[in-house]
């Protein structure tokens, strides 16, 4: 049975959200989606109203794009299993809103070990490519995978997937 | 012994030509190559040559860049092993010619189950690097990484391969 | 404890530094880091010298962007545990100095089962996004690739490093 911090790493189209949606309803609901995703045009509408479909009955979504450290605490508040999809997107916005990353990725990792409902975390694994030719995704590409090894570093399982098929790192 | 469907994923240049031709070889020939590449340059065609160079006595090779579904069913009538390299070009040569991806994948993923022959199909997983910037990226490696979970669910066996060394997913 | 020849492949920081000074201080010092960065700007000055920080004393650095061959040669008369830091760039400097690829990475083949001090090789995997738009940086992938594989042919343990966690894959 999933408990603790589960992190949830893959590459696009990889089946990582299935996977974590897996995970949390073999635990006894209702569930809590912490979303992170913001639609900024018709194509990333397209793609959060693709995933809000796939999920059965039993969910209470949260959109929370910035205060991920506050949607958790009032998420652990009602004890219940909880998934955040995901933390790329996050990260994004917390860059994009001009945010101290280092200082944001901080609290998130305080706060991680002291929950005491499941927690399950959804990351995209970016930085198997080229080196990208901007300033901007290279500081993005470091920021997340720091971030997704200072979370590994404190869960209890972790997850590699591909082809919808996981690797268990941890 | 390989039997049935294996699905070999990997990076550029990560030995999955060579595990599919190992695997395949490893059974009674002749065995059928079915090409899916197109040369539409210089540098393209110089990688087929290469790939073509390094392979043994014994193959049929079948050039296919769209009709996937009818090469694999005249190629099970004649009940050879069959080697497919690669899905990811195959799905390039689908969307350049403007067809229906889903429609073509959900045809061959059909057809796959029913095949007597053993089939070992190679896909280039795309998915681990920053988010491309361009749309036709974007919907292509959704796409691919589609494919590849449809795949891997009826398949046998599932290999991630990384400097030349194979990772059992399945 | 780590003898012979280790390949330490990942992902943009996915702790392959890391994994490889705690494979290399197990073993009795001094240690000998062979870098092979060259810092043209800035940004890469700050890479360096956070690499560089993160390192405990004990070390004795080497800088050698090319000459990889000339470096390990010299560092086998010492008896010491090495660390290559990293084939990546040493790749990308033998690139940019116009020398020949294929060639320089022959030597260095035929050098590692040679040498009789236990030696840590770090190497950017980046296969695994969608196919480049420039030449160049799909020659580097292939070159990358293929001297990861021949390294990891003659290697006695390969690790693939996804959040700070390895998977063995030899």
């Amino acid at each position: 049975m999933t408990t603790g911090i589960t992190l949830i790493l893959g590459g696009a189209r990889s089946g990582k959200s299935r996977m974590a949606e897996q995970l949390v309803t073999a635990l006894p609901g209702p569930w809590v989606y912490i979303a992170t995703a913001q639609a900024f045009d018709a194509e990333m509408q397209d793609r959060i109203r693709q995933h809000q479909g796939g999920r059965a009955e039993g969910w209470v979504t949260v959109e929370e794009p910035l205060d991920l450290v506050a949607a958790l605490t009032r998420a652990n508040a009602t004890a219940r299993p909880v998934l955040v999809d995901c933390l790329t997107l996050w990260l994004t916005n917390v860059m994009l809103a001009g945010r101290e990353v280092e200082a944001e990725a901080a609290k998130l990792i305080d706060l991680l070990p002291g929950l005491t409902m499941p927690v399950v975390l959804v990351g995209n694994e970016v930085g198997l490519g080229i080196v990208p030719d901007n300033r901007l995704s290279r500081l993005f590409r470091d920021h997340a995978g720091r971030l997704h090894q200072d979370i590994a570093r404190i869960a209890d399982k972790v997850l590699f997937m591909a082809a919808g098929l996981p690797m268990q790192l941890k």
